[in-house]
C-alpha cells in the first residue's frame, strides 16, 4: 500500500510503499529512461523521455500524453547517489512552480524495499493543490507498475 | 542594505538588496563565472570555479579557499531565464542538505534593480542553523563587491 501524506508544519508531501524489489532495482527503474516510461504516471497516459542525463549535474524532461492533450515536464538531477535521488520537478503548464523532490531507498532484506520520497514547495497553498489536484491515481497506478515490473523480472 | 528576513510559517530565507546596476548586469554577475567569483562571498576568501554550465538544465561547483582551508559547493541550475535563476544549492561540508533558491531582479527604472533571493529548505532547524552561520557577513561583503563592480563598468 502507498502512504501519501502532507506534513503537518511543512509545506511537505511524503510518500512511502513496499517494494518487492532491491534498492539497486529501484534505482534502476529511476535512472533507466527505457524503464522509466514504462510504469510512471496513471495507466492511462503514455510517456516519452524528451531529455534525459541521469547522474549528479545532469538533468530531464518527459512529456506525457493523454487524449491527445500533452503534458510536459522538466528538471535537474542535484544528486545520483547509490539509494538516493535529488531533483528538481516543474510541471511545464505552470512553469514558475518548483518542486525539490528526495527519494531513497530503505533496504528491507529478503530482496524487498520501502521507497521514501518527499516532495517540498514553497508554500502550503501550492503544496494542497497537488494533493487535490487527483495525483494520488498517478502515484497508485505508476508503483503498481512498477512493481510488477519488478515481479516479472523485467528491471 | 540588504535585509535578510526568515519567513514565519516556512522554512525560508528571504533576502533583499537594492543596487545601482540594471537586471541584466546582475544577470551576468551570476551567470558569468569569471564575474562570479569577483564577488560571491566574505572579502576574506577567494574563489575558484571547478564546474560551471549556467543554462537551464546546466550545473555548478565551485571552491572557496580561507587561510589554507577549502569550502565547495555544487548544484543544478533548474532555470536560469531573463531575469530569473533557480537552482539547488549544497556545501559539501553537509552533503545531505539540499537548498532550493531562487533569485529574481525586479527593475526599479534609472538603472537600479532590486534583487529578490529566496532559499527554502526542508527543515526550520536547518534554516535557523544557517542563519546562525554567519552567513550575513558572506552576504553582506559579497553584495557590497558586486555593487562595487556595477558603480565601477565592469559587469
Amino acid at each position: 500500500m502507498t502512504s501519501i501524506e502532507a506534513d503537518k508544519d511543512l509545506p511537505i508531501i511524503r510518500i512511502t510503499r513496499d517494494f518487492a524489489a532491491t534498492p539497486a532495482q529501484l534505482m534502476r527503474a529511476h535512472t533507466d529512461p527505457e524503464l522509466f516510461v514504462l510504469w510512471v504516471g496513471p495507466d492511462a497516459i503514455t510517456t516519452k523521455v524528451d531529455h534525459w542525463d541521469a547522474r549528479t549535474g545532469g538533468s530531464w524532461r518527459y512529456v506525457s500524453e493523454h487524449d491527445g492533450q500533452e503534458f510536459a515536464f522538466h528538471g535537474s538531477f542535484h544528486q545520483v547517489g547509490a539509494d538516493r535521488i535529488v531533483q528538481t520537478f516543474t510541471f511545464e503548464g505552470q512553469p514558475d512552480d518548483v518542486a525539490l523532490e528526495t527519494l531513497w531507498f530503505e533496504d528491507l532484506g529478503d530482496g524487498r524495499t520501502r521507497l521514501h520520497a518527499q516532495s517540498l514547495v514553497d508554500s502550503f497553498e501550492g503544496r494542497d493543490a497537488w494533493l487535490q489536484s487527483g495525483m494520488e491515481v498517478g502515484v497508485n497506478e505508476g508503483y503498481a507498475k512498477l512493481e510488477r515490473l519488478a515481479v516479472d523480472g523485467r528491471i
